[in-house]
């Protein structure tokens, strides 16, 4: 039987999504480990792509092929009962035959948190980037606009993963602050390089804060250069949000 | 020099406020090592009163004497960058030679939070006590009125804190909720004995639940049995909200 299924993580603990040699904690070796519990057989998960260590899902699509009597709409509480608190299942159910969870992806949206203001709540510490230098918004988000659409985002990426084109499209990308504070970037595109979101939400903040001008971003695009783009912003702001197929 | 400040913390991590023996990480122990290193000399930290493992504070009012050459309006920022991020201390003053930071109290508030549903959030888990049962919020705010005033609260006191007296009086208890699930609990009071809030909270939750009956609440509390009060609420869902003098 093959299954899909979404799970919500709190990345705090996890040194990412993908499993790694040795017994490092990871979301896909806790995933396989329930459902090895479950079944009694070694199964393998597939996600929609990775996500680094610290960075969170809302909702991370997941696929795998089960030999099992369980039911299917009893996996998620199955599951959950053999998974860590902050690792959570839902929506379980039959996929097709020819689904894939990273190439059938047709849109991902990520959101990224800024606490524009200097450090003090350790409540939200793991899940906002504490950013307590003045950034202006509206330039922000003229800058914003460069990045919508195909592009060949190879400045955008951080070196170590491999991939066959370095072209994406993002279709929004939208900034706003819902308190005064906090500041929200959301992104969805077709597919995003390793460490993307993070660049363009660092570059976003040099712009807001004079260090990069709203005018260079195309340049700076069309260059492919890393260098010339902002800061990785920190993982812990980072949410996966949403995979839509 | 003697000084008074207010200190947040996340909890989960701390094995309650007061200091232990052994090498075994509470709030009190961080704050004090913090002060140990900003003035090379050992400093007691003297808090309003204790909380429990997993309880979180917005607002702990703490006091030491100190012998420093740093100026007051610094000490926040010097502690800070000496202690972990989920303990951050604000508003540090001078207070008055009698000043004590427990004796002095006159107003203490807490707020215990519960989503009443089935787990679901690995981001909330350690503010919250999910709890997945039909609880009646009418029958909590009728029982809640009993509480208020001076009471005995022999019957709402776990075993282990040496105590004059077990009298204390509840100036307030507020039941609401703001979103649909998220309950909220708001209880100020002249003090409160070791672990009142979360047996007060348990005793409600089985009213909601019509295990105990509204009508026997001045009962339970008359009896001074801690075997007829509630179960103990978990720990996660307290925080210290505000201390007042």
């Amino acid at each position: 039987m093959k299954i899909k299924f979404n799970v919500a993580y709190n990345g705090k603990n996890y040194h990412g999504f993908a499993k790694q040699k040795g017994n490092i904690s990871t979301i896909q070796s806790c995933l396989e480990a329930s459902l090895y519990e479950l079944t009694g057989k070694k199964v393998e998960v597939l996600g929609s792509g990775r996500t680094d260590t610290g960075v969170h899902a809302r909702k991370q699509c997941c696929m795998s092929i089960l030999d099992t009597t369980i039911p299917i709409e009893r996996m998620a509480k199955a599951m959950n009962a053999r998974l860590p608190k902050d690792i959570i299942v839902s929506n379980v159910e039959a996929a097709d035959k020819d689904f894939h969870p990273r190439f059938n992806v047709k849109v991902k949206t990520y959101k990224y948190q800024i606490l524009n203001q200097d450090y003090n709540d350790p409540f939200v510490k793991d899940f906002v980037w504490f950013y307590p230098y003045k950034i202006d918004l509206e330039k922000m988000k003229q800058a914003s606009r460069f990045f919508v659409g195909e592009h060949d985002f190879e400045g955008f990426c951080s070196a170590g993963a491999s991939v066959t084109t370095t072209t994406r499209t993002i279709y929004k990308l939208d900034i706003y602050n819902k308190e005064e504070t906090l500041v929200n970037i959301d992104i969805s595109g077709n597919g995003f390089l390793y460490n993307m979101v993070r660049i363009i939400v660092g570059t976003l903040v040099d712009v807001g804060q004079d260090k990069i001008l709203v005018s260079d971003i195309p340049h700076i695009i069309e260059s492919k250069n890393r260098k010339l783009a902002g800061i990785t912003a920190p993982a812990q702001g980072l949410t996966l949000y949403d995979v839509k197929y």
